[in-house]
């Protein structure tokens, strides 16, 4: 799950100033007057199962490269939030999905991202590392490394897949009622 | 429903390309470098009820200006969902919501826009119009004026919000099986 690379900062150019017609500031160019209007951005992913695991990546790059994610990145111009899950699943694990329904909305504000995470099923159990992976693997519930997750939204969305397997309520679920990131320690 | 003002068009100095340690072009300034990584937005709102009655808005601004929509916007950086649904429901029709659960997402790949909308209820009857709206309305279901809808995905989100209140699977929909505007023409 890409938490992400940061967001490169603005050219030294660019001021902050209100648009006409706009009611709060945006960053303008001070040559070309250009306005960047920076929104929020979406993140796509899935918890991928095959028979009783779940498909996990290591990352090989920054942030927290070595630590454990899901399959998940930012999704692209003219595309779906299912496609953009399927397309991340096989970047970053050539791995072949049927997306099933929405497991979790997550709120990251401090980021500025919305993460729209799927409950998937992998669909062909030959998986390996995509370029942004170093390498990928099914885990069962006992075998997660919780000690080397990378971000607090991998461990929140195992969690609510676990509560789904287990018969809970399949609506979606949000942000645990704590952002403290040692919320739900493993299950 | 703000389906929206269309993005400026980019400055004649941005030229595409792709960044190092990316894969696809991206609008680069050829001035100072700077990379717009253009993500889609993300549309938060609401359908909003009052008894068996359901705020809607008449826009006063293009596009669609003087058509009836829902009160919804593009979410703001560092603003959860909710907020945002609950800000832009103020902004419109000044009207105090609380959110319930999330209706439906829909996929606007051709703008690249992600809409999520949210069940609310109306914490107060005393509406009125904001800066964007000519007026706003609480409608009966046999009110609605089916005629003057500003998009297609208004229509949907009321076809989605009538079939959960007759009982239907409350579980968050996702665009209609044919994006043809005219699909669900009224209920």
């Amino acid at each position: 799950m890409s938490d992400p690379r940061p967001p490169p900062p603005p050219p030294l150019r660019f001021a902050r100033a209100v648009p006409d017609g706009d009611d709060r500031e945006r960053l303008v160019c001070g040559d070309c007057g250009f306005v960047l209007y920076d929104n929020p951005k979406i993140v796509v992913g899935s918890v991928v199962r095959w028979g009783n695991k779940i498909l996990m990546c290591r990352r090989a790059i920054d942030p927290r490269k070595g630590f454990w994610t899901l399959p998940a990145g930012y999704l692209e111009l003219n595309e779906s939030t299912r496609a953009g899950a399927e397309r991340e699943a096989w970047e970053e694990a050539r791995a072949k999905i049927a997306i099933e329904s929405l497991l979790a909305i997550y709120d990251i504000t401090r980021l500025s991202q919305v993460q729209l995470i799927y409950r998937a099923k992998l669909l062909d159990p030959a998986v390996s590392a995509g370029p942004e992976s170093l390498e990928v693997a099914l885990f069962g519930w006992d075998e997660i490394p919780w000690d080397d997750i990378a971000f607090p939204s991998v461990r929140w969305a195992l969690y609510h897949e676990h509560e789904v397997e287990m018969g809970g309520d399949p609506a979606p679920r949000g942000n645990p009622p704590t952002d403290d990131p040692a919320a739900p320690q493993g299950l």
